[in-house]
């Protein structure tokens, strides 16, 4: 296989969630990772390992993706992003390509993750948005929810709200994390350094258990203090997930 | 078939038309009102006959469709509505219910309906709205497409821009034609007595012409004025479009 002559490129992608397993490549299921490398394969006719900032689950969207490959390219960016744009499937697109800067990784070179949760709080399921909000039908207090989210804030072992992917440790720092109410909407936007596996989901299924009345926001910070795994037992559905934004020192000004 | 006891109900329908046929039963597909149809039998074991405000095309959706049917049911409003979202797939849902007023019609009572148009103008696809927006990538002045639809309002003959319904006229009266940025977003709220067929789908399609510089505010008026259904042969996707709500004197304060 010719590696002469490769570039590496950073892309940012979008994608909805729904008809993926995930974005990591599986043998035999559909994944967003399986999808760019089988464009890049159709349109390129090489081989290309995509690497992205972030393994969303199974039915997370992106609008912020970030991922790497590196092919040879003879033509301009706005070629190759445009090649691709007609190959991908329609639930994946690229919405901006650049070339990766020496020694940009997509995860390492990241300083932090913004994550959006949506919620729609109504009596009713919502068919037009069914794919991308979590029907809530309890009333919610958003004021014990942002209450609860705000011990959040700062470096913390969350080790209550998620497992930590393999050689890492249990803290992380949340630098941003608030709700905004956009009838019949509730949004969650959280930013961090990193995250634990689940981490976003478990922590918007407990405050729904804040916001119901079911938690007090004391009892939520007991069990963020706890780090005990089996004590945050609330998982909030991966289709209101979406990962917004990766940063990155490397890209600013250009992505 | 026992029609005694029988009453006849209204209900305000959301509904994603990705995957209908369009509003009206059709023997071998998938329609709305047969999904409909389909709920009230499983959930009363009577057959009822779905009558819509609007027979909405394959591909359009719906916040607002009205429909009514006739069932006998010995319980409350609530536990109707609750049994048909039980039961109806995902891509529909009742979002209001009531009894219907002694003579209403859902199509012959309304007095006007509100159609909006999604447009998304940006260079690349987006997965995320991709069924519920149409993706345009020229640029357009919504200016232009304002003055082009100000000449839509009033009383005026639109055979230009749709055939109209077996047995009626193709004169329509506009009561309301706005555009709205909302960026990456522009749409088209248009509310109308009635429309003819495809008649907003055609006038979006025909403002956007005028939007991108193809036609000129004044070929936009003469197209409508020729009365000429073959000089408008633009029509916008289905996808676009959504039946927003429809408006009855009878259900004033109630719905």
């Amino acid at each position: 296989m010719p590696q002469a002559g490769r570039r590496r490129f950073w892309a940012k992608v979008q994608y909805d969630g729904t008809d993926f397993f995930g974005f990591q490549v599986q043998a035999q299921e559909r994944t967003v990772q399986g999808e760019i490398e089988r464009a890049l394969r159709a349109v390129t006719q090489q081989e290309a390992r995509v690497v992205g900032a972030g393994r969303t689950d199974r039915g997370v969207h992106a609008r912020g993706q970030v991922v790497t490959f590196g092919v040879s390219w003879k033509h301009s960016l706005l070629d190759l992003q445009r090649a691709l744009n007609a190959t991908l499937a329609t639930d994946v697109a690229v919405m901006d390509l650049g070339m990766a800067p020496e020694g940009f990784h997509p995860r390492f070179s990241a300083w932090s993750r913004t994550y959006r949760y949506t919620l729609l709080v109504q009596q009713w399921p919502s068919p037009l948005v069914r794919r991308t909000a979590w029907h809530v039908v309890q009333r919610l207090e958003i004021e014990r929810m942002m209450s609860g989210s705000a011990s959040l804030l700062g470096a913390h072992d969350f080790a209550a709200f998620g497992r930590p992917p393999a050689g890492t440790n249990t803290v992380r720092t949340v630098l941003r994390a608030e709700w905004e109410r956009k009838p019949p909407f509730l949004t969650f936007e959280i930013e961090a350094n990193a995250y634990l596996y689940r981490m976003v989901r478990t922590i918007v299924g407990t405050l729904v258990q804040v916001g119901s009345g079911r938690l007090s926001v004391d009892e939520f910070q007991a069990i963020m203090r706890s780090m005990d795994r089996s004590q945050a037992r609330w998982t909030a559905p991966a289709h209101g997930l979406c990962l917004m934004r990766v940063n990155y020192t490397m890209l600013e000004g250009v992505m």
